[in-house]
């Protein structure tokens, strides 16, 4: 990439950040009509931007792209009107900012005022899925913050269709169209660019596969919200009720495969697998579950195959599932512990022991007794819309909604106190 | 380094990390008898403790060290008590561990609790400052967690001798003494073998100079919380009443000018100055303040030199201050974002207007209006002990107290729910 190129994308990030400021003067009121006539020239020029999407589709197929990826890149009339009605969501949500978490006066009289405000500038790298354009900005302006958008390469004309009508609609409220960057460039290099701005960007959210959220990670010197790779673990243990365990396994590893929040191992007791083969069995056969296990696994369940490290490992986000026998609840942890990202962890079990054991010992943002891990998302936890699912454990765990977009100012008031 | 040292450090990583769960089995009265058993063995073994400080004093005057860093490094029978003392009162405060900060049942029946548990492995990055050894142990063991130790070389003695009696003192209670890994290495590499142990360390702390810290902030894959370097910057404003503004700036400045919380940038306000020329000189000489100022300054304050950018950028930690002058609190503004680290900022002015827009457009985590910025600090303002300020903006800003030491798990307990 030219020097010309990141100079050109740190103007943008200044840009972007001398935004923060005028966006620190906006009322709520102001910020939610922004988002009212963001959805509204979405929807009115909704032609525009399915034309621009044809032309990521038409490379899409050229380029071979597999069914999954091109469902994620596709555009219809019903996803504008649904992204649009997602801003519109937003815009009726609680503003996180200005709210004061706390505040007390010293003994003397100093006031100490806790406050939530804005991040600042927020770098969103992500796939090929025009959808997070609007998602993103729609909840980093609502938060009071800027954002500059890298998005996937495939889907660069769509993105530049959205963004132009973003920009072309911000021009008639009362946010800066500044505070919408979008870096125009399908070089890798623009995106290794972000990694190191730390005097103009505040956060780095990388949303997408393994890969890219790792390449964030390993490489970004500006601090990282690691959203996203759920290798979940559902465990059945001894004294799992069998319609339960079923079900929750069946509604993890079905509903929606590719989805983080869904099983990819089933760590399964010994004693429980005893009584209960024939069930577990038939719901995978009816359910054209393919089963990766350990060597007792592969004697026990037909059609199964050995698991190496990569199975153990990875998500497949499919119909396949790492299946592993255990002998104690510790175990199935030990396993866990290795394997797992700290997303979400289910224990099936009527022993309440057990149960506290696993919420004690096992590290993840979400722990199930006796549910879905499919519940770890902002829409069905009640947070309204939401950024990402955070696998990290600094600033915010599990899904993330609007709060997680701000931090905090301690404001002191006085008249002349010193120490 | 030996591939040898570096899996030593990585053994001490991971024994500290199983220690994790034994510490999440503990009840807060087991913790607290931890640190009071701590506290009386430091005391009993105090001698132990000043023989091997000697032999770091008597390294560091070969070495010809400054008096600052000698006076750090100087442990004495008062200073051992002083630990002990601050073990107790850690052993005071809210155990932050364990408590619900929300909880709500879905619609289905689904149960969600979101409670706070330790983030784990803290790994603490220090210079040669004996009492950070003790401090920090403190404050991790409180919190649930482990801590990983890799001090300054220069204390290596002191440290080690330390960390003997705690490790002694730790078998005699419920903590596990692998909860206190100490590396002891005098290699720069053994630092460095930390960074990148993501699997093993939950959050990486350093705590010392800005070069130390920014080796840190650019290298670690392991998250950071990022502490302590504060160029902070006083504004005194047009209405500025001189009595506060004054006494504010002798304060900010010449308490404790080493501390990260001292005043290193003054910025007047031309017709302030116009007006308040004599005494502001007056105070400068009695306090014998250097000044490094603009060319306007120059011409105006006796003694003083022209200021280059890196007096703008850097802190002195003593009694030099460089000074601005300037026509508006916008320009005071400006002046902190180019040069401020987001530490602590102030204005002096009874103009309620000019404090509000510094309060709203200043991006730092502790603003003051007619007040010294020395109260930022977790003692001044009730926090209890601090790990350190935070200049950064995600999970703590500010002084850092034990909640900064710990993250959230969200608990579901359900009876079969699925999506």
């Amino acid at each position: 990439m030219t020097v010309t190129t990141v100079t050109n994308i740190e103007n943008q990030a200044i840009e972007a950040k001398s935004a923060v400021k005028k966006m620190a003067m906006l009322t709520t009121k102001e910020k939610n009509e922004a988002l009212y006539q963001l959805a509204d020239s979405l929807e009115t020029h909704y032609k525009q931007i399915l034309e621009a999407n044809n032309r990521d589709l038409d490379s899409g197929v050229e380029k071979g792209f597999d069914p999954a990826l091109m469902d994620r890149l596709t555009l219809t009339k019903d996803r504008v009107v649904e992204f649009a009605n997602g801003l519109r969501e937003v815009a009726t949500l609680t503003d996180p900012t200005g709210h004061t978490i706390s505040d007390w006066t010293l003994d003397n009289g100093l006031h100490v005022k806790k406050v939530t405000v804005p991040l600042g500038v927020i770098g969103m790298i992500y796939e090929a899925r025009p959808n997070v354009t609007v998602d993103a900005t729609g909840l980093a302006l609502k938060s009071g913050n800027s954002i500059v958008l890298k998005g996937g390469s495939n889907a660069i004309h769509s993105n530049r269709a959205i963004v132009g009508v973003i920009h072309q609609a911000l021009e008639q409220t009362a946010v800066p169209r500044e505070a919408v960057q979008f870096i125009d460039s399908t070089d890798r290099e623009a995106t290794k660019a972000l990694f190191t701005m730390n005097d103009y960007i505040d956060v780095l959210i990388p949303r997408g596969g393994g890969s890219l959220i790792q390449a964030v990670v390993q490489n970004a010197t500006v601090p990282v919200l690691e959203t996203g790779v759920g290798n979940c673990h559902l465990y059945i243990d001894q004294s799992a009720d069998v319609q339960k365990a079923l079900s929750i396994f069946i509604n993890a590893k079905t509903d929606r495969p590719a989805v983080c929040n869904a099983a990819e191992t089933i760590l399964v007791h010994r004693e429980w697998l005893r009584q209960h083969k024939e069930e577990l069995i038939s719901a995978l056969q009816s359910h054209t579950i393919n089963v990766h296990g350990d060597p007792d696994v592969v004697k026990i369940i037909p059609g199964s195959s050995l698991a190496g490290e990569s199975e153990w490992e990875n998500e497949f986000l499919s119909l396949d599932i790492a299946m592993k026998i255990v002998s104690s609840t510790e175990e199935a942890i030990s396993h866990i512990d290795q394997y797992g990202t700290k997303h979400s962890e289910a224990i099936i079990t009527e022993d309440a022991e057990q149960a506290n054991v696993f919420f004690t010992l096992v590290d993840a943002a979400a722990l199930y007794h006796n549910a879905s891990t499919r519940f770890t998302d902002g829409g069905a936890l009640g947070f309204g819309a939401e950024i990402g699912i955070s696998t990290q454990k600094l600033h915010a765990r599990g899904p993330m909604g609007l709060p997680a977009l701000t931090t905090i100012k301690f404001l002191m008031s006085g008249n002349g106190q010193i120490r």
